[in-house]
């Protein structure tokens, strides 16, 4: 049986589309799973959202008049009200789409659009580690830095649909050069990125470390994976840089620990796989540098959703804005867990 | 005539008390300022905190009955929701006072409290720099740096009531000693207080600067304000301090701005005497780091409630409380101004 609540998600990234349809509980009743084909142009990668939809609803034979509403997460910048993908860098000829007014004439469900973290973030606050909260805080940590801040348990956009770039915030003037031009950003600090970029110097340089090993004797082939697994084998070098990088990361949580006195930050990604090794020196570093009172306020957890964030993310935003009321994310909250 | 909305606001402070009362456009109809004397202890203070309520009401002959709410601006922490002053370093003897229940015991009129930061954010908001946005940024530079955060048309509070630490987020790992105990923090950079600490330490190291000279001699007598006044003298030491002071300040800035999605930063506190001084760097090293869409959509200016924006703070505070509907607090919203 399928109840009014159920929802399509879409996350569609630059390299795969990733289509459910989801009850009001976060269930999955049907998945597809297809290759974004950037390259074919946005014609061709619209079609194959749409056929991606479609595919979800014969799966278990639901009509489009059963589903409540679709949710697309897409890569920003975006016009979130208007429903347009401005121009993102990862999705090439894309410039100021209407998707929200294309997939409702095609599907004929109502459609909201959300940027993929934010998505991701409404996804662990509806569905995840953030169930029953009021002020969580997600940060995805991976080649990237990203986030979303659920805020008096709503989805914060500020002005422009653009808050919560967490990545972005400078802890180091002068420091190394970020991929938004920036210097001294968290991601520049903390990211995978970054990770491997300093074990890349390391070995250019000749510090003697088991990476140069693992890479192959190519320090190209250095990779934020490879360094954790030098540092589970007791590689110092790798241990080391895996302590800094976490020690920063820690910082700009303090940091949004201060400023936001959230009571839950949930931290996804990739990197979230070395496990203690970012956990222990992120809270290490919020004891440390945050007050005392918003430190004791927060707890850190890991996101619960895994490789589902993204769709299960577009589902919570298709819930939150179609039922406000109904739906799970809107649902009795609790100060405390 | 007094109309429904008036409210009495009280900026209780460390070393004054200033009461007045107010209408709901923010019209000051009658004022009291009198000293705290905080060491003649706790009792001694909430009487001449009633005692300026009371000197409001009696300057134009309003009784109790037709003053809609008491709005009281108190130094943190506070637990907000009881109405509790919990241990404020600068009130000596005040330990969990339920300041809301003695005041509305003594007066018989609905009270509100809330941390001075946020309600002078308030009060920017309701009736000063900030009218008619959604997303305004608070920030006060003086002798610390504090800050109170308008999201969505309304005083963010996080958890615990405490977010809004502006002057403590970290934006210098192994930076110079924060009273707050911590390191690099923004206040420990970018204060008044920071301010003549650099302008002192350079003066004790025999740079030559005026400083010296209108300090008299003593180091010691060097405040933010005569590093100032040497700048704009032309003194080269002093103009290199503020410069990079406010640097500092404009990359804090520009995280607000990069979290935030704010259409607003309003700057006050002392250190805005300096006008351009400050101004200038604060705009420039948010264009330069911060996003540009972000940057482009936020504007930087001056608090406007100057020496009332406590008083006038407590009243805001006391109107959407009591009246979230009809106040000018929570009246329309423009997107932009």
């Amino acid at each position: 049986m399928v109840s009014e609540l159920t929802v399509i998600g879409i996350d569609l990234g630059g390299t795969k589309i990733s289509t459910a349809l989801v009850d009001g509980s976060g269930r999955i009743i049907a998945h597809d799973y297809r290759e974004t084909y950037a390259t074919e142009g946005l014609e061709a990668v619209i079609e194959r959202m749409l056929d991606g939809a479609r595919c979800v609803m014969a799966q278990v034979g639901v009509e489009p008049s059963q589903v409540a509403a679709v949710g697309v997460g897409a890569p920003g910048p975006l016009d979130i009200e208007a429903g347009v993908v401005v121009a993102p860098p990862n999705l090439p000829g894309w410039d100021h789409v209407p998707l929200k007014q294309r997939i409702e004439d095609e599907l004929g469900i109502t459609t909201f659009l959300e940027n993929d973290a934010n998505a991701a973030a409404l996804g662990e606050h509806c569905f995840g580690a953030g169930r029953g909260t009021e002020h969580m805080i997600y940060v995805t940590v991976s080649t990237g830095i990203g986030g979303g801040l659920v805020l008096d348990g709503k989805l914060y956009h500020g002005i422009g649909g653009m808050a919560g770039e967490v990545g972005h915030m400078m802890i180091m003037p002068y420091g190394p050069r970020c991929g938004c031009g920036n210097r001294g950003c968290l991601e520049a600090l903390a990211s995978g990125t970054a990770i491997a970029r300093q074990a890349r110097e390391r070995v250019a340089r000749g510090v003697p470390t088991m990476m140069a090993d693992l890479a192959g004797g190519d320090s190209e082939h250095i990779t934020a994976k490879l360094v954790a697994e030098a540092a589970g084998q007791g590689d110092v070098e790798a241990r080391d840089i895996l302590a800094e990088a976490m020690n920063y990361l820690g910082i700009g949580m303090a940091n949004l620990v201060n400023l936001f006195n959230p009571q839950l930050i949930v931290i996804g990604g990739g990197l979230t796989n070395i496990g203690a090794a970012l956990f222990e020196p992120v809270r290490r570093a919020i004891d440390r540098h945050a007050f005392h009172a918003q430190a004791q306020a927060v707890r850190v957890v890991r996101a619960e959703l895994g490789d589902n964030v993204g769709v299960l993310g577009a589902a919570a935003v298709a819930l939150a804005r179609r039922e406000p009321i109904l739906s799970a994310c809107a649902g009795p909250r609790l100060r405390d867990r």
